[in-house]
């Protein structure tokens, strides 16, 4: 399979989807992608922002947020509204015939409400399933996905979806059409050996160091859930998952997960 | 040609929009019509609303809303967000493969700044041009798309644009590939010919009697302008539009103009 069935999945979040300057540089180097791309963003500093503002008070356990039915507008207007529309206006001037959607749109992400357990999350979406034909076909008519982190129950529901786990699911969803290369972009170069040490990326990483790092507790709190997730990536058949910093698309560098 | 080129263009805005009930009536209304299926959307209420509470002064002249790159933000927030996203999974849930669209997304719709004259109504497009093979793609693969007012300039600027304006110019552009009935549905039975008799309905409007009650002074105000892109539809070949209230839509009745 050539460059035509090469697919680049890239996530983004945090202060660079929300700051006008880093996001343009970002997009500028999305656009300079060789093949099939998609972009999966955040977006939860303004939601946190315009919540406030609203007077909404922001609730979070462990990193997630708690969402009731004024948070839920709230991440709708800044996700699928505010984030997504700026950066398919921008990737358009840029010549690439992007499509913002969430999963509504098109039924492209089916989930369903999380099951309330020790916490209750509110409307809070665990994807149940990807519409590989929708997107599969927008791909190869070269438009360009690009991916708010809220999802549909079908039942007429909006619910608030990780988008690290929608930048996932999707590479896995899609890694039988094509060769599927996943990029978490994020504030630092990669995975650290020592975690103020923003030069000391671990370059490449099995599951069997993986399982080792965590054990000696160089690899721990929020960046368990995500690499768990990229090996899932890897078992489920997406060729790379690479976590590096945002501008260091084209540069190489960053965490190679095989 | 039979049912499969027949195209209904629904343009709803208003209390409508922006209430539970109302809306969710006027969705499964929306979801009998036989046919291919277009759904453009208002949302000022909403955006006035929550403009205000964000501490952002609305401003409006003759009834437009001057957008400045905060209001920007808030419509593009409420439009392509809330309202677009709202109705889209609302729609899934009806059965419909809805997918919401602002005029950047798939570059269904360019416009350009509207230039300064008397009044600087700010980031306000005046539509350039409708994206005829993309809409018509999407509704022969039986997508039904729903239209957020918000359009791009082609070079990264997203513009507030009025939603009756992307109907008409979205009918118009589409009428030499289906049959086409734009129905404008509002919080009165049809075109009035007395203003608080709300049963005075008139019936049949050709653009000689329109001239006529315009120049008595029946026809005024802001019904002037929907009329006038009425008949601009008319003449380049949508096949009927109709004006009427929104819980009326299969009942018959309102203001026919052919």
């Amino acid at each position: 399979m050539g460059i035509v069935n090469q697919l680049t999945i890239i996530k983004v979040g945090g202060k660079i989807v929300e700051e006008t300057e880093s996001l343009k540089a970002l997009l500028k180097d999305f656009s300079l992608i060789a093949g099939h791309k998609i972009l999966v963003h955040g977006g939860g500093r303004s939601a946190t922002q315009i919540a406030s503002q609203l007077g909404i008070e922001n609730k979070m356990v462990d990193g997630r947020r708690i969402t009731d039915e004024e948070t839920l507008k709230v991440v709708t207007m800044v996700y699928a509204g505010l984030v997504n529309k700026t950066i398919v206006a921008q990737l358009q001037a840029l010549g690439l015939d992007a499509v913002g959607l969430c999963g509504a749109d098109m039924n492209i992400m089916l989930s369903v409400k999380r099951p309330v357990k020790e916490i209750d999350y509110g409307f809070v979406g665990d994807i149940k399933e990807v519409n590989v034909p929708v997107l599969r076909d927008l791909i190869n008519e070269n438009f360009v996905p690009v991916l708010a982190p809220i999802t549909h129950d079908g039942m007429g529901r909006l619910l608030n979806t990780n988008a690290d786990t929608i930048a996932g699911e999707t590479a896995k969803a899609l890694a039988s059409n094509f060769n599927v290369r996943l990029i978490y972009c994020f504030e630092k170069k990669g995975v650290l050996m020592y975690e103020n040490d923003n030069d000391s990326v671990i370059s490449n990483m099995d599951y069997e160091l993986f399982q080792q790092y965590k054990t000696e507790g160089i690899i721990q709190g929020g960046m368990i859930p995500k690499l768990e997730n990229a090996f899932q990536s890897i078992a489920a058949g997406v060729k790379e998952v690479i976590i590096t910093h945002a501008s260091h698309i084209h540069k190489g560098g960053g965490t190679f997960i095989r």
